[in-house]
């Protein structure tokens, strides 16, 4: 016996060693270098690149591993190799392994930075992208689109990675399904930290999107699982489901504005995902319904306040017949064991519905098909504040099967009244976000399939313990909803440090244009009264506060240059307080970049007077605002105003996303003082928030073509109350929404025209 | 080890006694104790129908069988138990078997014959229906829609079955996907004998349909196998497949006029099937393909001759994001190792291009998409007179990938120069229908997943030899195409004994009336010369000849009855052939029931006679005649001539499958002479055939208010030709139908309108 063991041990050593020895493990240092080892490299070996900055390498992967031998390329020590510049990463063979990376400083040249494929011909399967970074490399023209990962071929993995700051048009992550080599592609996404993602603004924001309406007949068995989805905010849908058999298993959707979409495609599955909302927010919502087949199981929502299309569980009408690329109806869809946690009017139903626009629509666009065949059962709804309206319901109700849903309120809603029962019960907090019930609630309904519910949200088995809503009793001592730690890689650095904010004081020009440009981002600049000539714009390329020390006698801004005072640069935050600006007649006050606005500013202007500008603020196409903010201020002896009108591609974009003006006077602005607009008619995606509240206009417009003060086309949420219009020569106030609910509110109108209500606008479809 | 044994014998012995023992097994003798059989049955029992007729009974056979004790509904003896009259049987639970039954002599009073399912809550799964006939168990009423066969659930199986003639509205099995209870089906059709069903004209006369439009995203899965389709003539689709993941395999389409066609759904395979046609005929069709993802692969097609949506392979133009229900585009189709056997052009591209109907037609009905990603590969095309223009195009082939397809003939057309070689072989009859070739072309192309083409038509492997074409070589002795002892029950008598014509002498009405009483379906009646005066009908229900002994000296029938000289009953076929027939001007020379028409009627008059009618021929709504012939005869003094206008739904329907006006010269009829009519577009069914040729029309039309002399609105087939109209009082001869290639040909007009083409036929919308 002793002898067979001796020549065992001999045997595997020497296994070992042969296959040590036959793999090639290499480290480059260059480009020529990495490519020549890919050029020769083959199942089982290593490439490491070497740390340092890879800058303007364009990669092309191309291997044949094994399943046992695969193939990679890894960086050599995972966070000290970083690819910058004008460069990507393509990849085309077997069982390739990409690991270690970290993407920043730059930006693709091609339309995407990790693409597992190179043309339509060559891609990858069986291969694995992990613990990789791809972080704010952005295009710098927002409207160029790209990918940043893009999923070809089959059985092919993203995880452990982080993609944060995607500011470009373009969905981050996309798989496609365009041709049967990338059909049943069982690829997995997953452990991944998604974001955070700023608003984009209109559409093509999404941070995963499979397939496409074209597309949307294939079965894909996508696996997006166990992701953090961390302000995800670049549009209303963070992950949009456009093909069949697609699995969202165990994500976590924090803070995100948007909701999972299943936008087109069949039988998916969505189960244990964890939606947290945020008591100030509307925009985060749950899942949106459309299409067939789904479950939506074991989810659960917290804080979920988004109403229509962002309510934490949207049910669409859809259209008959409709054309591939809009709105199929919903049909068999299973809603069961979910669990909604102080979220308002969490179930609603027939979203979209627009019967009432047939006049303005054409047929193929009246979403009049209500969901059918669809079962909602054993869903529980608790809220502290009692919900006595938990359904909303824009059509009839007719085709859904409500069975033992239970909430803590009553349902004054006459729906579901026998589906939907009153009980008494309790909740308590068990971790962060996680509230679950003082006890089982086992009057649990067994519909067709249903044994399939096989597990909780938190994996524990059904069989013999059943409750209704997401989670069973008894849930495992010390469980938490969120473990950031499991997303992601390791070594990278999620949160930035916090910063003690430090405050410069001013007391000249030129210590004003110094002190701006070496005061850290989130610094306060503190101006003693006093006149500052200045004869360049000040650039505002991170985040800065700039004060009068006194506020009763403001430091006074006279600009003289010949473009902007404030040159709003991507990722600026301006805050401007208590501070009187002065132009020349010829320039801006506040002007975005012409081009390469990659990313989004802010504009918060409090207790300031602005006066003898041309402009007021001028934002360039492709320009975004998240914020732009005037309060209390006095505007005054401008040639035009607020100009956010430059998106006109009619493709749902706008240049802002929240406009608040409050509080202001506007005195003799010569045209337009407001023009805030999106084009392009496309209800799926919502956006343009205009809050115009307490504000006093005189005397403006009277150089205006259009003979319109206010002008807010296509901006879908409006509100206009309280302010007063006086002696403005002009014909129309502004013309309201009707359709979206825009009504003027409490305005005082003296010689200005009319503020008129347009019920339907006349849009361009953009689909 | 003996009494060990001895134990064991003796266990065995008990179950098996036990196990009969619990089962029940128990004849019935009428409904009361079949149904009361039936409430009281449990797994493994059996309830025997006794031999006889049984009469109005509906079955309701609910019961829950297990896998190892199925519950069976048999007939005592396969083929002597007959349901009959108002009949119909439902099916519900688990694990039934139903068999030996015989449906015949009635119809359903509901709208199924029988149904695996009772309503949308209660259905049947792992069932079985086997060793039936349904035997024209036809709605009287043809516009009464029904379906012999639906299928609901999961895992049942028609297998074995006989269902011929259904000749009312319907397909005669239909697969329900209604709901997630009914999808993933993986029913079985197989080793049915379908047909022969007659034509219906117009569409919902399929023969099998799986799924609709509105479930055509549900994973289906049915197997329609080894079936024997029979002259299956009743519409254009002899499968409708409208879902996803079907399988077709080894059917027999045997000189069906109509195609397999993938109408909507994805991802079928149509694999091992043999399509025959006819030298004759231009109707019967092979594979006609729509949507994504289909793989068409080894099917063998012999001698079919038709042309666009009837070809061999007719490959469609989508709709741009086509609604639901119209036309997707073809995308990512496999057609690989068919064989093409004396078929004009088999390939087809573009079929149903409608571009140039922009103007009339809204978007959402122009088939402009062309097919994407698709693969024509390893086909092989023989025809013994060569065929230059294997491919026909109606649009670019710019989607298609053409790739080793081999043909005996020089491909005189621009597509596929380098993909479709042209090489010397010859083949040999092997049976009846099957010519192989003489050696195999074993110059394949390995296509993405083409291993999965692992046999032939025959079963045989491809590993080791791998052939273009549907079959390797060599073929094993004594192969045969068609083994009709595999279809369908044993019992049944499925081809109708020969009948040997009889003749009988006719001298007298008496004579007449009492021999065409007596006479069987097939025979002759002969007309001594002289005048036969008839004051009633004579009703034509079966196949009849009536002709004069003497040509020269025509029997002159005379009729004085006030309906029709010729009632045309359901299956009357009347050949009439030098007689002379006259009215008093009040009653039609020929009319069909005015209701009840279950069957279509023949109509075939030559060399004869007719005056002094109202109308010569009269068919009422729902009445639908296959053929109607007039052929060198006179016909003339009638208020109106041939009315086949009833069908005014706008459904696609229409009177009559083939109109024949050859030769005849009409005189004095007042009205229109022919009005031949089909209402509403649905460019997917094709019908109404005319042939108007070599005529002379002489003052007819004079009372007609339209003004038009024949009327053909809608009739998709016209040859209109070598006609002579002279001295007509009417402003249009006829209005031909340009899109569908109508135009006068060598017609000579004198006083009489003129003859106009209308390109594009304004028609209402049937979808």
């Amino acid at each position: 016996m002793k002898k067979h063991t001796v020549l065992l041990s001999l045997t595997l050593l020497l296994l070992s060693f042969q296959s040590k020895s036959q793999f090639n493990i290499q480290k480059v240092t260059n480009s020529f270098e990495l490519q020549n080892a890919i050029s020769k490299v083959k199942a089982g070996d290593v490439i490491i690149m070497a740390n340092g900055i890879w800058k303007d390498v364009n990669i092309k992967f191309i291997g044949k591993g094994t399943k046992e031998n695969p193939i990679t390329l890894t960086g050599e020590t995972a966070g000290k190799v970083t690819i910058e510049g004008a460069s990507d990463l393509k990849l085309s063979g077997e069982y390739l392994i990409i690991k270690d990376l970290h993407f920043k400083n730059g930006y693709t040249p091609s339309s995407t930075v990790i693409q597992f494929g190179i043309d339509s011909k060559t891609f990858a399967n069986h291969s694995r992208v992990t613990n990789c970074v791809i972080e704010n490399f952005t295009q710098p023209n927002r409207e160029v689109s790209d990918h940043w990962v893009e999923l070809w071929g089959r059985y092919n993995q993203l995880d452990h990675c982080n993609l944060i700051g995607k500011s470009n048009f373009g969905p981050t992550v996309r798989v496609f399904l365009k041709g049967n080599e990338h059909i049943n592609n069982y690829h997995k996404i997953v452990y991944n930290h998604f974001g955070p993602r700023p608003r984009k603004g209109g559409p093509h924001g999404e941070t995963i999107q499979i397939g496409d309406s074209g597309t949307s007949m294939a079965p894909s068995y996508t696996s997006v699982a166990n992701n953090f989805f961390d302000r995800c905010n670049g549009e209303v849908e963070i992950i949009s489901n456009k093909s069949n058999y697609n699995e969202f298993r165990n994500n976590i959707f924090f803070e995100s504005e948007g909701s999972l979409v299943l936008r087109h495609g069949n039988y998916c599955t969505i189960d244990g995902n964890i939606f947290i909302g945020n008591e100030k927010s509307e925009f985060m919502g749950g899942i949106r319904v459309i299409n067939t087949g789904h479950w939506i199981t074991n989810n659960y929502f917290y804080n979920i306040k988004g109403k229509g299309f962002r309510s934490a569980l949207a049910v669409m009408n859809g259209i008959p017949k409709s054309p591939l690329n809009r709105y199929m109806q919903v049909t068999d869809v299973v809603v069961a064991n979910n669990t909604f946690i102080d979220c308002i009017s969490p179930f609603q139903f027939s979203v979209g519905v627009n019967i009432d626009k047939k006049d303005v629509l054409p047929p193929s666009e009246i979403r009049s098909e209500r969901p059918e065949r669809m079962i909602m059962a054993n869903n529980l709804i608790y809220n502290q504040t009692p919900d006595n309206y938990p359904i909303v319901a824009y059509d009839k109700v007719d085709g859904v099967l409500f069975k033992n849903n239970f909430t803590n309120a009553i349902n004054k809603t006459d729906i579901a009244n026998t589906g939907l029962v009153t009980t008494d019960f309790q909740i308590n907090k068990a971790a962060d976000y996680l509230y679950i019930p003082t006890k089982n609630q086992d009057d649990v309904y067994k519909g067709f399939d249903f044994d399939k519910i096989a597990t909780d949200l938190f994996g524990t088995s059904r069989k013999t313990q059943n409750s209704v809503g997401a989670i069973n009793l008894p849930v495992k001592p010390n469980t938490t909803l969120i473990n950031k730690t499991l997303y992601g890689t390791i070594w990278f650095v999620k949160e930035a440090p916090v910063y003690v904010t430090k405050t410069h004081h001013v007391t000249n020009n030129n210590e004003l244009i110094k002190k701006l440009k070496i005061a850290h981002s989130g610094d306060i600049l503190i101006l003693k009264a006093g006149v500052y000539k200045l004869d360049a714009s000040l650039v505002i390329n991170k985040n800065i506060t700039i004060i009068s020390k006194d506020k009763k006698r403001k430091a006074e801004l006279q600009f003289e240059g010949d473009k902007a005072a404030f040159d709003m640069h991507p990722k600026g935050v301006l805050y401007l307080e208590n501070i009187v600006l002065k132009g020349n007649k010829s320039q801006c006050a506040f002007a975005s970049l012409e081009k390469n606005m990659s990313q989004a500013f802010n504009l918060f202007v409090k207790n300031t007077e602005i006066s003898d500008f041309k402009t007021v603020l001028m934002v360039y196409k492709a320009s975004f605002a998240d914020t732009i903010s005037f309060d209390n201020s006095n505007i005054k002896n401008c040639s035009s105003g607020i100009v956010l009108n430059t998106e006109t591609d009619a493709g749902g974009d706008y240049n802002a996303e929240f406009v608040y003006i409050t509080n202001s006077k506007f005195d003799n602005i010569e045209s337009t003082v407001l023009d805030y607009y999106r084009g392009g008619y496309d209800e799926s995606t919502i956006g343009g928030n205009l809050i115009l509240k307490n504000n006093t206009f005189t005397n403006c417009g009277k150089a205006e073509k259009s003979k319109i003060l206010i002008q807010n086309q296509g901006i879908v949420n409006v509100d206009f109350s309280n302010n007063t219009f006086k002696n403005n020569p002009i014909d129309t106030i502004a013309i309201l929404w009707g359709e979206k609910g825009q009504k003027p509110v409490n305005n005082t109108v003296i010689n200005s025209g009319e503020i008129k209500i347009e019920q339907n606008l006349k849009q361009k479809l953009m689909y």
